[in-house]
């Protein structure tokens, strides 16, 4: 069995946080899946998707430390291409990867206490967002 | 079909790593399941999952590049939030991610003789780690 | 439902990048899935796999970034194992990954407009290169 569903989201520009975590078991609610996986993908070149305790703290660290080894300067080739400003911002979102799997055991995703699912805006400014998430099991 | 099993593990703390192909292979051959895809998940916001070949220097140099470029001091916002001085270990494990999808083919995962799964505990404190394995195809 | 392919690569070494997402639409199509999703993985422990807009200025940016923070010097304990120089290799594969997973939705993966499939090549020599694609759905 296969069931798909989207999450849609406004961010307000870089370093934007939002947590999934609560429609992500919503979706796998609805799809009556009771053991598998569910799979977010943010669709589009400037956005991640994780897993952290979402918390205000890290809320802050996440961004800071992408910021401080990927910084947001415009030495990067890709604005050679497109003169766009966000390189950092497309190396920020490869390096954390646009996607994450979940466990589902007894037709909920399996998470720490403490962890939740993060989307990540890596783009400079606000951009609407569709998480397309998919839940394959029986 | 879809087959879940876990791997227990008793961790040392910060840096310790774990060998789960062994296990893994054994879980794929449990599951009956000749083709398809096998995944590993991390339950909890501080340890890690990935693939890298499992040999003495690659256990000390991934510890030690995550501690250079995302080192274990108390500046991080994470601290106020929680005082536990395990910042670090969070944006160390949200970085290499807490989960890892292989191949199934065959009844076997497919890796590369080179190539092993690791747990890495990034946390400061030995903890007891539960790793969910799901395996679906047919 | 269960398809497996493989797709074959020649690398020139150590940061080359090659655009995979031709190749894997076209998996997908012979798979005949409609929904689900499709898994890449790279055999071997010093090749990655990732998202990224295929562009020449990026091209340059993400091997770029990961030789400023994982630096291709000798200096690694996995030197002390092999002699084969490509400590860094090992470790910037396992920081990106060896593998994505994408959505399939009406018989082709999802993916944004400026958003590839790579593989970057870490290694220090040329290499042959499969890459296994798993599509799992309905």
């Amino acid at each position: 069995m296969v069931f798909l569903s989207e999450i849609q989201l406004r961010t307000s520009g870089h370093r934007d946080m939002h947590d999934l975590t609560e429609q992500t078991v919503q979706i796998v609610e609805d799809s009556k899946i009771q053991n598998g996986i569910v799979h977010l993908f943010n669709i589009g070149s400037t956005g991640a998707i994780g897993a952290i305790e979402f918390e205000p703290g890290l809320q802050q660290d996440l961004p800071n430390i992408l910021d401080r080894l990927i910084p947001p300067d415009r030495s990067y080739g890709h604005e050679q291409t497109w003169h766009d400003g966000n390189g950092h911002s497309h190396l920020q979102a490869t390096w954390l990867g646009p996607g994450i799997t979940l466990p589902v055991r007894n037709g909920k995703p399996v998470l720490g206490t403490w962890q939740q699912i993060f989307h990540l805006e890596c783009d400079i400014k606000p951009r609407n967002r569709t998480i397309l998430v998919t839940v394959t099991g029986d």
